[in-house]
This record gives structure tokens, sequence and C-alpha cells, in this order.
């Protein structure tokens, strides 16, 4: 698989979230070797938890995997710029690449607000494509906010 | 109880952790009629992960014992400045108080670094009470640390 598979399937996770109602966006993360250890889907909806976004789903996912604290080696991939609290994970966890797809001005924290991976108190910044079939991930998500209108 | 009570039990929660190895920070939150709906300490290390913790775990808690998405009018007290991540699940959550004692030079974000509530991008800001029983905390913190070198 190349770069472009794994988020074709983050893109499939987000495809799932609006099928449920659900904002969509997804995430998967890859182990150092390849393999995709974990694939979520925003539920915020379903669980009755604002906090049960992709990023996070998909790195309690893989901590749970490797029984290891950190994700030492391992990339994510979501379809939207991670929030301040999935930035903050992102960090804490220590994902070695950061990819993601459409940018999100309003709630973003990677280029935008509080810009968490940027500041002296990050300890851990992965390295961070942004960009990445970005189009594909604005369409499924302006598709959605217009039909709820 | 009043509000150094609150802050008290989120201190003892931070007792235990220190009592398991794990850096002494706890977290506490209390719905709208004053009642302790959640209570957790850090347990990065006994659960390997490095999302464990204290507000995380709380809010979690909370969410689950409310079974609604947002812990609308509950009030979170911790032991620390809140990092990045946290921060951000204190935004999403939309707790109404955020209590905290010590300041977190090193990894904050509420007065430090991210500053996870100063921006456009942050759509709610609870109302923020830095340096209740600071010293205590910093206290358990320092004699923490002087133990493990």
């Amino acid at each position: 698989m190349n770069n472009l598979d794994f988020m074709k399937l983050a893109l499939e996770q987000a495809e799932k979230a609006a099928r449920l109602g659900e904002i969509p966006v997804g995430a998967v993360i890859v182990n150092p070797v390849g393999e995709v250890i974990a694939s979520a889907h925003n539920l915020v909806e379903t669980q009755r938890d604002a906090t049960a976004h992709a990023e996070c789903l998909a790195l309690k996912e893989a901590i749970g995997k490797v029984n290891q604290k950190f994700l030492d080696g391992c990339d994510l991939w979501a379809t939207l710029e991670p929030c301040a609290m999935c930035s903050g994970a992102i960090s804490q966890t220590r994902i070695r690449r950061l990819y993601y797809a459409a940018e999100d001005k309003k709630s973003g924290a990677v280029e935008y607000g509080s810009r968490v991976f940027s500041h002296a108190t990050c300890h851990h910044k992965p390295e961070i494509y942004g960009g990445i079939m970005a189009s594909e991930s604005a369409l499924l998500l302006k598709n959605f906010f217009a039909k709820r209108r």
C-alpha cells in the first residue's frame, strides 16, 4: 500500500461516519512495518461522548493493540486537520508522522488556532503532511452538511 | 462541601497516583447540584497508555455517568494545569468551570504554551480559576520527583 491508499482507508471510515449521521471524519494508524493497526471514525453522537473523535478512538485502539504507552514509529492518517484535543493526544502518544486531508479553519489546531505542535511545551512534534486528498475529504463534509440544512 | 474540599479530593487522587509510582495528578468532576460524579488520577504507567491523564479519565467517567455527550454545568478540579489534550477535552465536553492547583510551565496549555482556550477556534471556554492549593500540589510533585532521582 502507498500513502494514498492509507488516506483512502481513512476516507472510507469518514463515509461510514456519514452513514451513521456523524460528521464524516475518519482516521487510521499504521505501524512501522506498514500494517494498519487501528481505524476509526467519529462517533460523538452514537457514543454520546463529545470526545469520541476519530483520531482519539484510533489512538486508543492502537495503544491497546501494541500494549505500550507510546506509539513510536507509527503514523496517523486523518481526513481532517485535528483539533486541540486530538493534536495533544497525537503528541502524547509520540506519533511519528501525521498526515491529514482537509484543513479546518474553524476548529483545527495544527495550522490554525492553538497550533498545538508549535510551542516549546509540546514535547513531541510529528512530521506533518497536510492537504493529501483534501478535496475528497472537503466534499464529503460539504455534502454531509448540505443534506442537514 | 466548599471549593477547597473538592480540590482536597483531587489532591487525594494525586496521592493515590504517587503510591502507584504515577506522576501525582488527580481530577474530580462535580455536577451542577454539587455531587462528585467522577474522580480519577494519572494512570499512564499502569494502563500503559500515554493518554491516560487524570482529567481525560475523569471526563470519560463523567460522560458515561450522565449518558450525555456534553457535561453542561459540570465543574472540573485538577491538581495541575491541564495539557493541550486535556484542555481540548475540557472544551469539547463543555465543562463550566475549570479549577486547577499548580501551574505547569513545562507542559501546561492554559496559561502557557498553546493556550488552548485563548483562540477563536476554541468554541467553548470554561471559567478558569488557577492557583487553588497550588503549593500543596507542587509539593506532592516535588516530593515524587525527588524520590525518583
